[in-house]
């Protein structure tokens, strides 16, 4: 399993929270997905490294890209 | 074509009038889909009524139900 934490700037509400959490436990090889409002972190468990990719790649596409 | 605007208290930002919007646009029938921030509407124009009941379900599951 990998563990990665993205610094999320557009986490602005608790429905960011939600979408965010929802469309990344979605992904294939997604184990568990953590966002916090207040720190704006979103915290992934995954299969391997190579989900990361995607992660990043929906993140975007949903309008939260994680900083670099 | 129907057109229905709802009143979606849980419009909190400009993320979630985008996810709203990406989210109604994709469900088969729907023509279009304005999302307002500042009034908390919604409103959808689909080819049917039936359609109607896709949305309102969507709109409940992504965490913005619409009032009754």
């Amino acid at each position: 399993l990998t563990k990665k934490t993205y610094s999320v700037p557009n986490t602005s509400c608790d429905h960011c929270v939600a979408t965010i959490e929802r469309e990344l436990a979605a992904l294939p090889g997604v184990d568990s997905v953590k966002a916090e409002l207040e720190r704006k972190l979103v915290t992934v468990v995954c299969d391997n490294a190579g989900v990361l990719a995607e992660v990043e790649k929906a993140l975007r596409e949903i309008g939260y890209p994680p900083d670099a």
